[in-house]
């Protein structure tokens, strides 16, 4: 979604938030980073984008401020990390839309509930920050082989680094 | 976003959301439709979008089940609008990366507040259905024209037809 200059024209908070988020690949990147992945090599290997549109895509993340360029790591920022209620919901909007069951299961670290489509822990009522979610594989099928894949079938806690 | 034929490698349900409302101007198009626009020609005055592009966008949100084509007029599927909470967070993550004003304010119908970037009521403490939310203009200056943003310059109840 790199609306070109039609897109200028649209008085809207959300147009502005596609121009950062929208291109394809970009909310894939996102996730990873949520995931805990911060190496090129890593995001390159779990996504099977082309080099230069990944490379591309990092640099207009860093640029916007949703993430930052720690020596050879990229790391999300508290701006990109306010994207995870955009993340999950349309993760789990896609879950419903195919019937299909969750590749990944979110957990509250602070007290092992499965949290809402919504964002909420339902024992603690609260929005839950992806700091304290605990990713965990779910029943969906994987097909993936490549070393992140591999990473993430074991629990792993959101934006700890991954390291394949 | 069409994300090509790499995308299918993506074991992951938000690639499968992406599919379909990743496209260049999709959730443009799937906002309209929450403010209640729902024929041909006022997506395409608000949106200054290409016709051709338009006509793809929403037969594939028809394909999807997002949108109904009901005579003339395209309607809002219970499945699309689960999508609010999507459109509504990236919208407001839209207005803090910029600090700009919002051109748009969402209320909750029953009570008159104004419901919180997470989609809640902060009175009643409920996520708040698109059906329950009056739309009202915001400080955010707005340039355009057209006879959907003149409109939408009056508070509106969403998913009410807006026939301008």
């Amino acid at each position: 979604m790199a609306l070109g200059k039609d897109y200028t024209s649209q008085d809207c908070s959300l147009a502005r938030a596609l121009e950062v988020v929208g291109e394809r690949w970009t909310l894939l990147i996102v996730r990873d980073a949520f995931y805990g992945v911060r190496r090129f090599s890593d995001f390159r290997a779990h996504l099977d984008v082309p080099k230069a549109v990944l490379s591309d895509r990092l640099q207009k993340l860093v640029d916007a401020g949703v993430l930052d360029k720690e020596g050879h790591e990229y790391v999300m920022t508290p701006m990109g990390a306010d994207l995870w209620p955009v993340v999950h919901t349309l993760g789990r909007w896609g879950e419903r839309l195919h019937g299909s069951l969750p590749y990944r299961l979110f957990f509250h670290t602070s007290c092992g509930t499965r949290i809402e489509a919504d964002g909420r822990c339902p024992a603690c009522g609260e929005l839950v920050a992806p700091r304290d979610i605990e990713l965990r594989p779910g029943a969906g099928s994987e097909r993936r082989d490549d070393p992140v894949s591999k990473r993430l079938r074991e629990p792993h806690r959101m934006l700890e680094p991954l390291r394949p």
